[in-house]
């Protein structure tokens, strides 16, 4: 059985383990004071094009433990207890984490949305409709707003879009947050038009998705000058924090060595590209057009059921009687022989449904 | 240089490694729902000699991220809005967990204590005193109590103390909770008159620590059957959810396979023993006497400042103008060649001062 | 210049008023547990047709300061840490408590409603939906079902609707609550067919509104044996607890001695009804049709500002560019001398406008 | 049986009820923003001698419902999530709030103290050995200081102390609060050398208790320009915020008309210091030297048995075998005539052991 379950289902990337096995037994200060998370900050710094200094004043970035603690440790740092994070009805912290952004006691503002995508006018509206309301002061006011990229549905901004997003957020003083979970799988595909130097000056903070892209765990999160401080005990009180946080460091280290974490994301875009285009060359319908490592198809119930004895992916909703939309997904792991096995079944479909 | 300064300051145990690597890139569903978590769960039931079923109604066997977050997800858990966590006032949670416990909204109680131990006697006094105050509606309720084993100075209760603690809880209905970051250094050592097949019944919840003995990271938590429901999102919410949950069975299944963490608990505890021999044949006074893992001595400042040339350890307070209280601690990776070089400067020291 | 702007624009009914004067210097113990909080919790029961013997295994009645405190004290009471409130978008919770209910930890989990309603078979849906998701413990449980009787649009659940509100909820084990902010002007207008004695069994929890319906101040909850416990101190850290608290003993039992809250709520809805028959016969069009003390219309904007020289009343929405919905309270204080003033501006408005 | 066990035995002063009464069928505004807590808000101003211009840079003044409510809320908006409040053990928030302060997720920090009061040089030791202990980001920030005029034992602060408290929190950037339950009995006696005009120039929040000190209810707090912000939802998500906020405003606007909150206040030492003479005359222990409305005595356990047939007072703990702490408590109502019967009791007791 191959599974495109998620990109999540594999360890970490050889070099990755390489590192942690040649480092295993030597001994290091905890929580993220050694020598390699200093290194791999810097390393990250280079790749983002901005300078790390350690100095309170300057570029914050830190190495925490996975993305929903990253996210309730950044999201509960950025608010103030009276406001609350704009995001896609769909947006993983509206959904997907068990309550922890509400458990730091802020409410998630729901904007509409379209393939997991907000827009800046409807932001804008949002906000000046909230102010606009006399009784402002007993609502929960838009505090910051929180994006994916890519989103939940495999689905990128353009530069103009986050420049938007971003202007409509500096115009009222409030950050924007950028969840990379996948941000690899976002930067290296062909329609992305923004780099890793870009996302300083596109965003107030963002993270970079480790444990979905080369990783065993972690991410990797990066603030603006002047936005935080005394990050290290939420950290900790969020439960992102790593007793031995060399691991973070050697693994962050190691991916932002070489250029590895694109190059490997890249391989994880291809093999979707791939995989994509071979259900759509035989007849299968795109759910949304995806350019990144998760795609989702709309196929016959006979087709899925009979596919699932091959390989395991995920049922994302019933699409009528007879068809239900499905998500594949690759990873920086995903080998071509897996995808030629599943291309091999899904041609068998084609012959017999025509 | 040499490092005594705390027990995470290395990787994780060889074989841990070893296994890590070979499951590398082997596909597993995520969250701890995998073969791997299964099995470390049945290996670990064993070994306390307890059945797990997986059924809601019986023990529950839970693999967390670390120290920290296990302790804010399970305290949380047990507790009830209007109830706090007794506990003596040297308790992880009382010091060193930048507020997580408080965070999650509940008090920590400080109970009078002796070398970090509380007793049973002082625990009743306590909820005896609290319930003859009539306004005690108005105050926080003792919902718990929290000892750790060891605790935060070495030291460990005996069998009998433990089920004295355990009687005094259940009489009033609330649970014993056992920290055991350091649990395989407690049981491995001399003193210790309980067994892993004995914690079971002498609390209501524990978790057995892989941060300090023998892992990358991990913990894992065991409560009674009937006391805790719902944990997933819980531990979710509290940051203690690892993505590839599988790495925590690996681990954990690594070290209960041919009694790994008691054998490389036992190392830490003989060179812990050749360490405090060392001191004290030589002269040096003991601050307590620790029959684990970490060791406390009164050493003159010259000393101090001699040996701290050779090796790091930890400064616990200052006695009087011309002593310091230090602690070292030793860990399953300490090797003899690093005690020996140690006890040779003791030596020295010791013909300097004579 | 005459308010209609909502139901807590005056102090108290004058009786309520009264009574708090004849008692003011006497001395009785503070919170509640004074012999008029006890007599007002057993005018309570008898007007529910209920018996309130005290006991922790019996009804729960409580005194609380306001709805915001009683809707956020309550519903942290019902909730587990993994549990959501489900809720109509339009709910007070969810718009306009200042995110008191995420600052207790809890999401509102949004329902589809129409005019403030939900209906059991959304209700049902979700649930359903809920735990056919494969990755429910990622995802906020719903805890509970929180409706208010009457909504915040003035209408009203018919008997029927209630129970099978309630049997859904109890079908999954989960409480219904009954927000009862202006329970007294459903309970008097003639589309209601339910009593006051029919509430403890039509849902778990409800609140009898005070605040806008007679008291200066304070609701009172009333919960179905067995539910909850140990409330005093969670009412306390929830803001809930008035030191004097027979101060909200005197109003409930004044506003529960002789009939009359509905006597008072009686006349609210009279000139409720009054008001509404003056815009309908004089040609303005209802927004929605209320049968109690909150009166939706749309009207000319022109209209609107003539009439804004005379009376006050709340802006709900722009409706085109024409026309805008607005909103007319009554309370137990509104003279029908201020409705016919009004009501007198809206005949000049029909003849000037015909 | 007269009662001397609290100071919130009674309703509000007679001119109070007298202002609610008379405004009582007026329309106004909710939550404070009504003519009667605008006027209010000059009164106190005047008072205390600022100027109150209601903007955003000034300084904040806001009544709230309750004490707890205002102590959750003010130390709520002035911590940081990593703070927590330092506080003597005996303080109100550390002791007798059910846990609200946790429950906002903020550690108390106890200090040493002394009859209820903590000096400025422990202060200072507390913070200067958290920030020298290295692993200070692992342990709960001192945020503030929280101290109480009077404190819970009645004593007071002398200016100088509350200078130097103010000079130590001022040298590192921590606000210095003052819980004010019972100000005005603190202000209305001999021992005092401050003023309400010192207060704001002698720490940077402050409330002035109404709730004990002539109002049925409320308090109000005042904020130094620049501090804090955006206190409304905060109000209202503790659980703080009235909907008929006038209710407040007339109060206070009473309180501070013709000087009556400090002359009522004045009335209650008076009665005090008759109710103190009375028991030291006749060889009575006092337990501490109280100059304010709270007395504290040690008696023959068979004395106050025979007490407590007369009068009510609160048991403050046992005093060996043969005798027992007690707090007789008076108010600004407490008639001089229900003194003059305890002092009769009191001679008699004193007749009868001698």
């Amino acid at each position: 059985m191959i599974h495109f379950d998620t990109d999540y289902m594999e360890g970490a990337h050889p070099l990755v383990m390489q590192r942690l096995v040649e480092t295993n037994l030597e001994q290091t200060a905890g929580y993220g004071c050694d020598a390699y998370c200093a290194e791999a900050r810097q390393l990250v710094a280079k790749a983002l094009g901005i300078e790390y200094t350690g100095s309170a004043d300057g570029y914050q970035i830190h190495f925490l433990a996975g993305g929903t603690q990253t996210n309730s440790t950044m999201i509960d740092a950025l608010l103030r207890q009276h406001e609350g994070v704009m995001a896609a009805e769909s947006a993983h912290i509206n959904v997907h984490e068990s309550g922890a952004i509400e458990a730091t006691g802020h409410k998630v503002l729901v904007l509409p949305s379209r393939n997991g995508k907000v827009n800046a006018s409807d932001v804008e509206s949002y906000i000046n409709e909230f102010y606009a309301d006399e009784t402002y002061e007993h609502m929960v006011a838009p505090g910051m707003l929180y994006i994916s990229y890519p989103t939940e549905y495999g689905t990128l901004y353009s530069k103009t879009e986050l420049e938007n997003l971003h202007d409509v957020c500096s115009k009222v003083g409030i950050p924007l947050y950028i969840d990379g979970a996948r941000l690899g799988y976002g930067l290296a595909c062909d329609e992305c038009d923004i780099t890793l130097q870009d996302l300083p000056s596109l965003c107030d903070v963002f993270y970079i998705g480790g444990t979905k892209v080369g990783a065993l765990f972690g991410e990797c999160a990066v603030a603006r000058p002047g936005l935080l401080s005394h990050l290290f005990p939420l950290i900790k009180q969020h439960g992102a924090l790593m007793a031995k946080g060399r691991l973070l460091g050697i693994q962050f280290g190691t991916l932002f060595t070489d250029g590895l974490y694109l190059k490997i994301a890249r391989h994880a875009v291809d093999m979707a590209m791939k995989l994509k285009k071979g259900f759509t060359d035989n007849g299968f319908q795109l759910f949304l057009d995806s350019p990144t490592n998760q795609q989702f198809f709309v196929l016959p119930n006979e087709t899925m059921d009979r596919l699932a004895k091959t390989c395991s992916f995920e049922i994302w909703g019933t699409r009528g009687k007879t068809h239900t939309t499905v998500r594949f997904v690759t990873s920086w792991a995903t080998t071509e022989e897996s995808v030629d096995i599943l291309l091999k079944e899904i041609e068998k479909e084609h012959e017999q449904t025509n």
